[in-house]
């Protein structure tokens, strides 16, 4: 395995080959990890809408599954204080579409709060020992960080600029994922809320591999192994892939969510706030497309989601996605439906043909 | 030179190295165009702000200074019908400032117009035969295609989408673009003017390059050797670079700008339209900022920059870029000041460095 050109994050993590499982919250299974961990990339487990019963129960499957290094990956969000004029604003807003549904625009928005790393996830991270912590919107505090780092866990976090590179740098993160606006599901950005300036993975990746001494992870429009190979002749160490993981029957994604999946073209995602209060790429489907992509005043994270959680249910019973968040990246359209050890095999075999001159996609599907 | 991995471009275009000088209407220079060609890349001369007479002299220059193949570039926009109302209300919007500015608000704005790509400019390709013109904004109409084609000429033009390469495909262009959302300058974006749903290179290259049989040059973000052989590992046969491109002294820059480009943070730049009324990448100054990135009701390319232009003239005087459109790609602080015929070559010996895994970038300032 000495034919990777970088061989820096595979000796930092302990892994074969330099793909990480993006962690994708309610897609994302513990089949999924323990798939790509036995192919020798790097299983991940997303925590951020379990419960930390549930986190260890689904740890527990993935290490009955595989002895390999798992990643355990939390939001370390800000929490949002709830602004009752402008939940009612964005109720309002909502309005039409309840009636329309024949759904009571007053009933209560179910219970909604995603909570943010804190002491009980040191505890559960301690217990578990899992030999790899990611972090998305930055990084809990000092003192949190530290009570992970005593673990001895290795820790990641995503930047979306150079400035937030440095930043992780500094503040002790073992390895940046670059994500590239083109990614999937919840811009990591913690620094800034211009999702105007937000930088394509082509400029942002030897920008950031510039300006930091760890290496690097890109991420956002990697779907195979030309990707791959780009991301390397661009200076990153390895690569995190979460859209093209989909793909595979492992992958807890609802028929309608595997269907639009299955149907996608390069322009059909946009960065949206609809669907949470923050910014994330989803397929551009009637909600997203109506009152976005960026709605102003959207509630805060993650609050504007409950108030559609009504209209998602009722239409999803129709068979509609009108209010269905379709995460994905924008190179859906490059997705193939393998079984997740395969797929990571062929990611690599294709990532290594692809950089010693022989991979041609031509005439691929 | 058989090093490249893929030669249907270069021989397809006649020349040596895989890399296309970006048209850049106003920056551009004949001296640039002929130290990109004598590196042995393809020099462009963009012709959308010139008069046929301007043109003809700058192509003589070019053919003066060089025997190697060159490119004339073209706008084909539609051509926009002006709305009072629209014009009026842009104005109004920009009031404030003409009073801060001490200037009049009632001055007419200066006659602004940027011709179409017409029998004229027809003419002018079968007097000057250039080997190569280019398109921006999709192509012009068949006869007027088909006209340039019979001087012998190849086509290129510029996709922002799937969609938009088969298209050009089907109209018979020679190689095609992909334009990634990180380019500066005007997006080429044709049959679409949805701007949040436009592709980053990573995803776009590659996807588009399934797509089409025809040679795809990548460009948006690339700005040394590591994005061109992440280009070609995309699918990319060549590249067109810009902003990169701008550093060199050959370049027509004004001081504010360099010192702006000089500057330049990888997440500083936006799409916006407040400086032609047409979807463009530049650096987000003040006026960017303040009434964009994207002004609703803008008024159509190329009025909105018409009524800018007292602003822009009276704040430059003063040592200001506040109303000065700067354009540039995401991949700005990747500038290298070096001559264009230098930098050429040392661009190519990255590229191939980095294909056989002996490029490593750290520690440049």
């Amino acid at each position: 395995m000495t034919i990777w050109p970088d061989r820096r994050l595979l000796d930092l993590l302990g892994i074969e080959l330099p793909i990480i499982l993006a962690p994708m919250a309610g897609s994302g299974t513990a089949a999924l990890a323990i798939a790509v961990a036995e192919a020798g990339g790097l299983g991940s487990l997303a925590c951020a809408l379990l419960s930390p019963d549930q986190a260890r129960v689904e740890f527990a499957v993935i290490r009955q599954g595989t002895s390999r290094p798992i990643n355990m990956n939390f939001f370390c969000h800000a929490i949002a204080t709830i602004d009752a004029a402008r939940e009612d604003a964005w109720r309002q807003r909502l309005r039409p579409y309840f009636v329309e549904l024949g759904l009571d625009p007053e009933i209560p928005a179910p219970a909604s709060s995603i909570p943010s790393f804190g002491g009980v996830h040191c505890d559960l991270v301690a217990e578990l020992e899992p030999e790899i912590v990611s972090f998305h919107f930055g990084l809990p505090s000092e003192d949190l960080l530290n009570r992970v780092k005593a673990t001895g866990a290795k820790i990641l976090s995503s930047a979306t600029t150079v400035k937030e590179a440095v930043w992780l740098e500094q503040k002790g993160c073992d390895a940046i994922i670059a994500q590239g606006v083109e990614a999937g599901g919840h811009r990591g950005m913690f620094l800034s809320e211009t999702v105007a300036t937000q930088v394509g993975a082509m400029a942002l990746v030897p920008q950031l591999a510039d300006a930091v001494r760890v290496p690097v992870i890109a991420t956002g429009g990697i779907a195979d192994g030309r990707g791959i190979a780009a991301a390397f002749a661009l200076g990153a160490s390895g690569v995190q892939i979460g859209t093209a993981y989909l793909f595979c029957p492992e992958a807890n994604v609802a028929p309608l969510y595997r269907q639009a999946l299955k149907n996608a073209q390069d322009d059909q995602t946009a960065i949206t706030n609809v669907f949470t209060g923050r910014a994330a790429r989803a397929m551009v489907n009637r909600i997203a497309g109506e009152l976005g992509p960026m709605a102003e005043n959207a509630p805060p994270f993650p609050l504007a989601g409950a108030a559609l959680a009504p209209l998602r249910a009722k239409s999803e019973a129709a068979g509609s996605d009108d209010f269905t968040p379709l995460w994905s990246g924008q190179a859906a359209r490059l997705g193939r439906e393998l079984p997740a050890r395969d797929l990571t095999a062929l990611l690599a075999e294709e990532a290594l043909a692809t950089r010693n001159g022989r991979f041609t996609e031509r005439g691929r599907q």
